[in-house]
C-alpha cells in the first residue's frame, strides 16, 4: 500500500505524509481522525503510518501485526476501526523516515528518549504537533513538551489540546479541539485540516504555551475535583475548586510565559477541557477513590490496581508544578496546586483541598 | 422579640436592621445564613424579618404562623431550622418599614408589583441587594432587576450571585458567592459580612451588571446543556456547549454594558455558577426531559408536571434575551442564545443546539 503512494510521480512533492508517534488510546483515536481525512484531501498522502511500541499479546500475536491485519488497535481502542490506510510500524526510525508531518502522542515520560533516537534523522521540511500533556522540570526551569521536541529535533512544533476525552471521539460524538501555534498560521491551518471532521471541530490560536499549559495543568485541577467528589462535598464546592483551579492555571501560565493570552482560557483547551476532565476523566476518578479511602491507600497503590501501574498524569504534573513553585518561591501564590501535591504524597489529608485552596492570601487574579 | 431591639437605646442608630423580601427556597436559605450572622455581629440587629407571601397549608395553618412557631419554612425548605431570630411577616409594607438593609429574593416576575407597592415607603438610608435572576425587557431596552429596584425605590442596589444551589448551602456544604456593587465598597463589605460564613465564601467585585448578567444568562446555557444531556451526546459536546455559552454570556454582557469586566467571568458568579447550573440545576433537568421526548412535550406541559406550573427561569430568560437580540439585529452574533429560544418554542428540534450553535459566523470573542 505504501509503495503506491511513494511512487506517485510528480504529485508526491506537494503531498504531505503523516506519521503518528504513539499508539495508545488517544494516539489510536488520532490516527482514525487523520486517516479519514488523508483519504479525502488531495494535499495528503492516503497512508498514515503509526509507530507502535511492539507488544506481544496474550494470543502470542504481535500488536503491530494484529493492527495491520484487522485495522483495529485491539489493546488500546478495542472495537473501533482505524481505517485501512493506517499502517502500524514497530520501527521508530523507519516510521518517521519519509514523514513531513509528525504527530507526537506518546506518554510524556518517554519523550526524551524518543527525541534522542530521532535527533538528526528528520527531513528538513518536517512539521510536528504534540498531543502530549505534561512538562519536564529541570534545574534550569520547566520545559514544555513542544519545546523539547522543537529543541531536540530542530523542528517547529504546534500543539493540539481540548475537551476531547478519547472514547467520545472514537464513537464520533461531537468534540472540539484547539491547535496552538507559534508563528506560521498556514501550518496551523494544515493541522486543522488534518484533524478536523464534522464531529471534531478544531480551531487555531497563536499561543502555543497557553494551549499546552491548559492541557497540562487541568489534570492537577481534576485531582482536586476528584478529592471533592470523594468527600461528597457537592457541586457547589466542586465548582468552586474548578474555578480556583482555572484561576491558578491562568496565573501560572502567564507568570511562566508573558505571551500567554487570556482568551486562550475560553477556548476548548481551557474551560471546556477543564470541565470534561473534572467530570469524566480518570484523574478525577482515581483521586475520588483516594479521598474515599481517606488517603489511607496511596496513589501508587491505586494506580497499580486501577491503571495497571500506569502513572496518573495529574499526579505527575502536580509534582512537576510543585518543583517549579519551590524553585521560584511561589507556593503561597498557588495554594490549590501546592495542596494537591501535598495531599498526593500523603503530607496532608484530602480535606485540606477546601481548607487551604480557598485561603489564598492574595487574589491570584491580581498577579497575572 | 422585635421590640427588644427596636428599643435598644442609643445603640440602635448604628445597628442595621435586615428584611428579606421573599421566602421561597433560596430566600429561606438566605434567611438562615443572615440570621446566623446577625446574632454574632454587633453591627446588625439580631432580628431578621422575612416577608412571606401568605399561603394556607393543607393543614389549614398559615405559612407565616408555622414558620414563626417552628422556625422552619415547611413548604420551601423542609427540615432546616432558619434560626429563632427570623420573623415571618405576611405584610410587605410592615415588613420593610424599619429595615435599612433589604434583601430581594422574590420571583422576578413579581418584582415590578413589589416595587410599586414599596415606592415612597422606604427609609432614607436603605441599601438593597438583589438575589434575583432575570431581566425585564421593555420597548426602550432591557432593564436588570437591580436597576428596576434602584429606579423605582430610589435606593442603591447591589447583587449577590454565584455557584450556590440552595440545597447544598442549606446542608452547610461549602459554596462561594459574588457580590456585585456599583461604587460604594463599604456597603459591599457590609453585604459580604452579612452573608459570609465559614461554609459560604463571599467576595465583592465592582461590576454590578456583569455579576447580574452572569447569574441571569447562565440559565439559558443550562437549557442548552440539558438538551445535550437529553440527546446523550456526551461530556465533550456538553463542555463545548458550555464553553460557547460562556463566550456568548461574556460578549452579550459587554455589548450591553461597556463597564462589564472580563475578570467577573472568573468569579463564582461566572464560570463556577455556570458549572453547577449545567450539572445540578432544574433548568438543565427539565431541558433534558424536553430533549428526551424529542421536543414533543412542550415546556409548558413539562413545567406543569415537574414544577407544579412554576415557569422555568432559563426559558423565560431565553425569551427575554431573544427579544433583545431581535431589537438590536444580533441573532447571528449569538447563535446559541438564539437557538435555545427557538427550540424552547418548538420552531427547531433539540438537535439544532449543536448544529447551529457551533456554526457561529463570527468568533464571538472578537466582538467583545
Amino acid at each position: 500500500m505504501e509503495e503506491n503512494h511513494i511512487t506517485d510521480g510528480e504529485e508526491t512533492a506537494t503531498k504531505y505524509k503523516v506519521t503518528i508517534v504513539g499508539s495508545g488510546n488517544w494516539g489510536s483515536v488520532a490516527s482514525k481522525l487523520i486517516a479519514s481525512n488523508t483519504l479525502k484531501l488531495n494535499s495528503f498522502h492516503d497512508e498514515v503510518r503509526m509507530w507502535v511500541f511492539e507488544e506481544i499479546l496474550p494470543t502470542g500475536d504481535k500488536l503491530t501485526q494484529i493492527i495491520n491485519k484487522t485495522n483495529e488497535n485491539v489493546k488500546y481502542l478495542h472495537g473501533i476501526k482505524l481505517g485501512k490506510n493506517v499502517v502500524a510500524d514497530p520501527d521508530l526510525e523507519h516510521a518517521v523516515k519519509d514523514a513531513n508531518m509528525l504527530v507526537f502522542v506518546a506518554p510524556h515520560q518517554f519523550m526524551e528518549g524518543i527525541c534522542k533516537r530521532l535527533a538528526g534523522k528528520m527531513k528538513g521540511d518536517v512539521q510536528a504537533i504534540s498531543l502530549i500533556k505534561g512538562m519536564e522540570v529541570k534545574t534550569e526551569g520547566p520545559c514544555m513538551i513542544s519545546t523539547l521536541i522543537s529543541k531536540q529535533l530542530g523542528i517547529n512544533c504546534c500543539v493540539l489540546m481540548g475537551a476531547n476525552i478519547a472514547d467520545g471521539i472514537a464513537q464520533e460524538k461531537f468534540s472540539e479541539a484547539t491547535v496552538g501555534y507559534r508563528e506560521d498560521r498556514e501550518v496551523a491551518q494544515r493541522w486543522v485540516q488534518l484533524f478536523g471532521t464534522p464531529y471534531f471541530h478544531v480551531s487555531a490560536v497563536q499561543d502555543v504555551e497557553g494551549v499546552e499549559l491548559c492541557g497540562t495543568l487541568k489534570n492537577v485541577v481534576a485531582i482536586a475535583a476528584g478529592f471533592v467528589d470523594g468527600m461528597e462535598m457537592g457541586n457547589n464546592a466542586k465548582a468552586a475548586i474548578m474555578r480556583i483551579g482555572l484561576l491558578e492555571m491562568k496565573a501560572f501560565s502567564k507568570l511562566m510565559f508573558l505571551s500567554v493570552k487570556d482568551t486562550t482560557f475560553f477556548e476548548s483547551c481551557g474551560v471546556a477541557d477543564l470541565i470534561t476532565t473534572c467530570f469524566g476523566g480518570r484523574n478525577r476518578r482515581i483521586a475520588e477513590a483516594f479521598a474515599r479511602n481517606g488517603g489511607k491507600r496511596s496513589f501508587n497503590e491505586l494506580e497499580a490496581e486501577l491503571l495497571q501501574g500506569q502513572k496518573l498524569q495529574g499526579v505527575l504534573t502536580a509534582c512537576e508544578v510543585y518543583e517549579v513553585l519551590t524553585q521560584r518561591g511561589w507556593h503561597e501564590l498557588f495554594p490549590l496546586f501546592t495542596t494537591v501535591h501535598e495531599i498526593c504524597i500523603g503530607c496532608l489529608p484530602p480535606s485540606a483541598i477546601i481548607k487551604y485552596s480557598l485561603h489564598a492570601p492574595t487574589p491570584v487574579e491580581d498577579l497575572a
